[in-house]
């Protein structure tokens, strides 16, 4: 792999310098790469299907909140899980990359995470607010709150240090590496919260919509909306599998290494 | 610390040896154990408080299945929460013991989780049976069933390697130590899920038995379930960010330089 390229390009990226990968290594790879792939599109797309097909598509202010709530799950699991977790997952992926070039990446994909839940809470707050129903009563909404404040630090911090990058390079690097292991903890803090919140939201849907007696009798539809929650905790699976030890250590030690 | 001990014993125990700790980490990891464990115990004693004063209490084989219903989210708690968190914490509170005796309470904690799980299924499943009501039908239930079988394939495999430490130390160190990093990304994953479902079936609960619409007005006891919920967070939050990093890394590095 990277032993062609020059000395400097290797250590830019997030290849391991210790030792080249074995067959073994990049069949693992591979496997995870092309799971994690499936599930995270499998996850959105799965929601799209069930919301058409059970729950009657898509509306917003035309006088059908029912439908306007259905926004709501749809981008609140592309946003936290779909695009988040390709996000995170690209640190993983693009290991022969520049580090400059995974850094885009990941900002882009947060950067099309960010109007999914900003838009997605907005649909179920109006929706509450139309229907006359309370806010943040459950411990769903609770939940949520906490993912989305989390996920708006991130993103300030991430933002900012990445606005250092451009304007300052040399001088902000110590900043910005010793920045890099609270960056991961919590980026993997808020998925798991993420995680939590769409599991709870989907339980809550399901006894709402479905109706408690219903669901107890494992309709198609109950099976549908279990699937999905199921394939989120494969994707939580997955990703926390593909991160673990991450954490910060082995960004930490590449970043100390030669800050870029 | 360690200072004045003998080699042999710094090298037994998960103290890091590359440097001494400076004040600055006593402090955070004095804060770290004070938190966790007021967590901990307060959780469960948070659910039992919620049983005795919102649910009537605890019964079995009574004629009062919603009573016995009772022992599954309190088994639970304790179970997933409470006792496992104590355990998966020791790795990081008992630094500077002998790992043998890490390893004794490790496996003295998962000793007290194991039946509280096994209860706490079996008041659930049989109140499902007495009463009629479907088994398996939840995403709450199905979650449970993952966690379940994580949990008990972890106790198995953890029993097993200890025997073998009893049994022949020296030549089953490397296959041990092999099996430390797995073993530690698993522990952190069932964890998780064990924290899911809680979560789910909390948000159940308080729909079956709150109901949807005084759950909506936040009574009394949709704060204390939500609370319940919200620790379990918090719990999830302080464990996950005490054993960062750990996903195997540092105890791998340990075990491979002196396996014991
Ligand atoms: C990470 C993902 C999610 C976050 C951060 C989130 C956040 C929130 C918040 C903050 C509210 C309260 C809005 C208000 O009271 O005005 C809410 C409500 C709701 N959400 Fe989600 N949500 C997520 C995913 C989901 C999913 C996947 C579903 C599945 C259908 C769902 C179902 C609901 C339902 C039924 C409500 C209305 C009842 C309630 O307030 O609890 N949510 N969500
Ligand atoms: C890690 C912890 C937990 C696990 C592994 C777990 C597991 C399970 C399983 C396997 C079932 C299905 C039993 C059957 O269908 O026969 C179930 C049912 C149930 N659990 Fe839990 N549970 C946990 C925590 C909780 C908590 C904290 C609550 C909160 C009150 C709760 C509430 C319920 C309810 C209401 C049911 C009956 C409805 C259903 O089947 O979904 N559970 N649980």
């Amino acid at each position: 792999m990277a032993r062609g390229k020059s000395q400097t390009q290797r250590t830019r990226s997030y290849e391991s310098d210790e030792h080249e990968r074995g067959a073994c290594e990049w069949c693992e790879y591979a496997l995870v790469i092309t799971l994690a792939t499936i599930l995270l599109i499998g996850v959105s797309a799965l929601t799209i299907f069930w919301v058409f097909y059970y729950r009657d598509g898509y509306a917003w202010a035309d006088g059908s909140p029912a439908k306007q709530f259905n926004l709501h799950p749809t981008l609140m699991v592309a946003g936290f899980i779909t695009f988040s977790g390709f996000s995170v997952l690209l640190y993983r992926i693009c290991r022969c990359f520049r580090r400059i070039y995974v850094k885009l990446l990941h900002a882009i994909f947060h950067a099309l995470a960010f109007p999914c839940i900003v838009i997605g809470f907005l649909a179920v707050f109006d929706y509450h607010n139309k229907s006359g129903i309370n806010n943040f009563y459950s411990l769903h909404s609770w939940i949520g709150l906490v993912a989305m404040g989390l996920f708006g630090i991130q993103y300030a911090v991430g933002f900012f240090s990445f606005l250092l990058l451009l304007i300052c390079n040399k001088g902000t690097a110590g900043f910005r590496a010793s920045l890099v292991p609270v960056h991961a903890a919590f980026g993997i803090l808020t998925f798991v919260l993420g995680v939590c919140a769409c599991l709870t939201g989907l339980t809550e849907k399901a006894l709402f919509s479905i109706g408690a007696d219903a669901y107890a009798t494992l309709t198609d539809e109950s099976i549908v909306v279990n699937a999905i929650g199921m394939s989120i905790v494969a994707v939580a699976v997955v990703v926390l599998y593909t991160v673990r030890g991450t954490g910060g250590y082995r960004l930490r030690k590449v970043a100390a290494q030669h800050p870029s």
